[in-house]
């Protein structure tokens, strides 16, 4: 199902990048913290960033009640939920092809409204940071009744990974021009405690794991 | 007129958030690579990461005359570009006050291809690799031709920047839970030859400069 070709799907603009495994993409998507999020009002496209988690077969999109588009997107208007991972410049030998590497999923499809709403907020805390729902205390119900959280169905998808090394044509080559690739770095820094934090009150695990680690490691989405 | 209110650039969700300066659009969009552009083609949206290069009072948004998409975009079809720059994730002491720190540019508009090719493929390649068009060849007619640089005026945008702590309600504070910021960072790495590169050609000043540079400074965009 998930690689079955729909017009919205197929890769035209060099298809060559095109990857057709489910492993890529949810390399990509698992990789990423937010989407771009795409919804029609009034013929005029808004593309909106929403922290998203993967949570196996269908993606949970993070809003909140109080938001009109976002209300829109749970009614089920169509949407695209993009999510981009920029691994670096490619710098060829002319401004022509040069170029960037990156890592791009694209997911088709109609929202819903999450049945299982508790569960779901449990998942997305716990998917950006692990194990998180055991250091703090439970949502309260009217927390959950507040909190919008949107699924998507991984079921219409494509993926593209451009990570080549420039390719020049010959006679560039013999030039003197560099060329290479300059790579993008993404990591998580050092936790700062909030200015309000009580004494004594140690960066717990869930934290800790994360400090220092690169969040898009390249390759993860590479085949 | 960049901060004419309109119905599309008022932020509704937490106006608090919203910068109405022209300085703080400007400081997002320096420091983003990506613009991710929305397009509608039957009802669908599309969300596109481009790459783009901010020119004084326009964007410059680069494609292909090959993409189907693109080419509707330059034919003035409605647009959303949307520039993210993720600064950290917020750890609150509960889920549902944890969140993330962000800056966010909206523009809106309709985009027509640049009147004035040549130079626009200059300031986007020296846009990202600071005076690199030096240290090239001039591009050749046919390139220019089978390039696609969109302009999207700066007329109509929203920004918005979430730089705060987390804000917990006071019976959280008294808890146990840590709270904080865990900060992301974006940063260059260290250029890598290009597999054909010709022996005793160094590292050009234009990619040597940004050399483990950070590429999204925190608070550039922050008021």
């Amino acid at each position: 199902m998930a690689t079955t070709p729909e017009p919205t799907t197929r890769v035209r603009r060099i298809p060559e990048l095109q990857r057709h495994d489910r492993r890529e993409l949810d390399a990509v998507l698992d990789a990423g913290l937010v989407a771009h999020v795409g919804i029609v009002d009034d013929a005029q496209p808004y593309v909106l960033p929403l922290a998203y988690v993967r949570d196996g077969d269908r993606l949970l999109l993070h809003g909140s009640t109080g938001s009109r588009l976002l209300r829109a997107l749970a009614a089920g208007a169509p949407t695209c939920a993009t999510v981009t991972l920029l691994d670096g410049l490619v710098v060829a030998r002319s401004a022509f092809e040069s170029s960037m590497q990156y890592r791009c999923a694209m997911v088709f499809g109609r929202c819903t409204p999450v049945e299982d709403a508790e569960v779901a907020l449990g998942r997305f805390t716990d998917g950006l940071l692990p194990a998180r729902t055991s250091e703090v205390r439970p949502s309260r119900p009217k927390e959950v009744a507040a909190t919008l959280i949107l699924e998507l169905p991984l079921d219409h998808w494509s993926v593209k990974v451009s990570d080549d090394d420039p390719e020049d044509p010959d006679e560039d080559l013999a030039g003197d021009a560099w060329a290479g690739v300059l790579p993008i770095e993404t990591r998580y820094g050092l936790p700062r405690p909030a200015g309000d934090l009580r004494a004594g009150i140690g960066v717990p695990a869930s934290v800790r794991q994360l400090e220092g680690q690169s969040i898009t490691p390249p390759g993860a989405g590479g085949g």
